[in-house]
């Protein structure tokens, strides 16, 4: 059941990112290699769901769902850059830049964050009123105070010993609050009560700090081909990670904690939330 | 009475840029240094006047006036990348990744274009389908089809031989989309008449095609302190220019046709839009 209604979302998702005018051109090349070129979707995926739990039609939001996959994919596009964190490979596949080249890869970045918003602005996504909520929202997420903050503080944090609450503050804004936007934005755009968005809003801070950990987990424990990318390289970066503190055990415990947090969450819900539930679930155990 | 408007606009401009929450930290030290550097404000200075010449109220669209300035900028740092142009100087300031080095300024730049999608959704502008309108027409101007696009296309067409029509499409996307929605923007916004955002839209391509022939112009007969950057770049980095294909005089005169086509767009309002029609004159004849 939760594998049917995830390749449903996954269906919509893929469907929608494949139908858009990708011309023969170098930019949109860049662009649709690093969007179409896999990823687990877990941003739309999130939004579709916690609309369909506040009783809403998943495809009635499928752009504005899509435009969190874009934020997503032009930000490791530009992480991976040679100025930044100098990856050569994602997602299995050589990094954006080392394809098309530095330029490129910059504008490529630039130009699916600016498409994410088109899509957020899309005329056919109801009220108004609560899609310029989700836009203002969706900006601030993912900008200075959110993503593009937590990657400067990441950046700076590299080679330094952090404290616990220093990595959470740099997660939070980096991965969190976009994952966090994510849920709320299908809870807004889809009708939802306040008290709704509130517990969707609870939901994805802990889903998303789970995330940051197994993904700090599976650095140590996975290895590079199901991974997609070398794994040890926080490591090789001496960058301070859940488990660089707590060990690997204390980290999968945080971990199973943050987990049921986010369940408990979502018991306002009562049936309509099974999926996010079982997602939380997932993710704990997500081998890449 | 031209100078005065002017300078009434770029005080709001100006303030409402210097009492945002810059913070101390190294993001938002990149960002305001190029933000708050200069700049001639061109394109909020349009959207405020264009606001006023469909009889509106340019304070009540600040925040998305401002967004404008914020996109530009955003452009500004990323083609100045070692990457891109490789310019060192900007605005007769060093550029800012000479400041703040390469991973901060292409983060300052995508934080900037974050931001200004927080400003085209605030709260306070009015009508929300009319800003909807306009989130995704300046989405489409600053995108793949628009500024990224004319970029890309600015890099391709670097040391070959191109055509005066293909130089013009080139500018229509990097400068040209951005400059008219600008002007469309103020006059949707303040809730022109569609008979008025037509004039306003022909008015502001006529115009955006004068300052670049002007830029062209300037980069030949124009000097390196007066400019801000090196004067002769297109030059010596054997880009095919208006100068170029058509020679100094032909440029002038081509320039001036657009300036004539620009003011004959504006008869609709009469008195109410004088200062657009100055404002011809006066990217015609600046100096930098």
């Amino acid at each position: 059941m939760f594998q049917t209604t995830f390749q449903r979302y996954l269906t919509m998702i893929e469907q929608f990112l494949a139908q858009l005018p990708w011309d023969k051109d170098i930019l949109n090349q860049s662009m649709s290699y690093s969007l179409i070129g896999g990823g687990k979707r877990i941003r739309p995926v999130l939004a579709l769901a916690s609309a369909e739990a506040v009783g809403g039609n998943p495809e009635a939001i499928l752009p504005a769902a899509v435009s969190l996959e874009l934020i997503h994919t032009y930000s490791l596009i530009h992480d991976d850059l040679p100025a930044m964190d100098n990856d050569d490979y994602r997602r299995g596949r050589l990094s954006n830049h080392k394809v098309f080249g530095e330029a490129h890869a910059i504008l490529a970045g630039d130009a699916l964050l600016t498409y994410a918003f088109e899509f957020l602005a899309d005329s056919g996504l109801g009220q108004p009123e609560r899609q310029l909520r989700i836009i203002h929202e969706v900006a601030v997420a993912a900008g200075k105070v959110g993503m593009v903050g937590g990657q400067v503080a990441d950046l700076a944090g590299e080679g330094k010993t952090l404290t616990l609450n220093e990595i959470e503050e740099i997660h939070k804004a980096k991965t969190g609050a976009l994952l966090t936007v994510s849920a709320r934005l299908g809870g807004i755009l889809a009708g939802g009560t306040e008290e709704q968005i509130k517990a969707l809003t609870d939901y994805a801070q802990a889903l998303g700090l789970a995330f940051q950990i197994k993904d700090d987990i599976l650095d140590v424990v996975g290895d590079s081909e199901t991974l997609g990318k070398p794994a040890g390289s926080d490591i090789r970066q001496r960058k301070a990670t859940y488990v660089s503190l707590l060990g690997l055990e204390g980290a999968g415990s945080q971990m199973h904690a943050q987990i049921l947090k986010a369940q408990s969450a979502l018991k306002l819900f009562d049936e309509g939330a099974i999926f996010l539930s079982e997602l939380a679930s997932y993710i704990e155990q997500r081998q890449h």
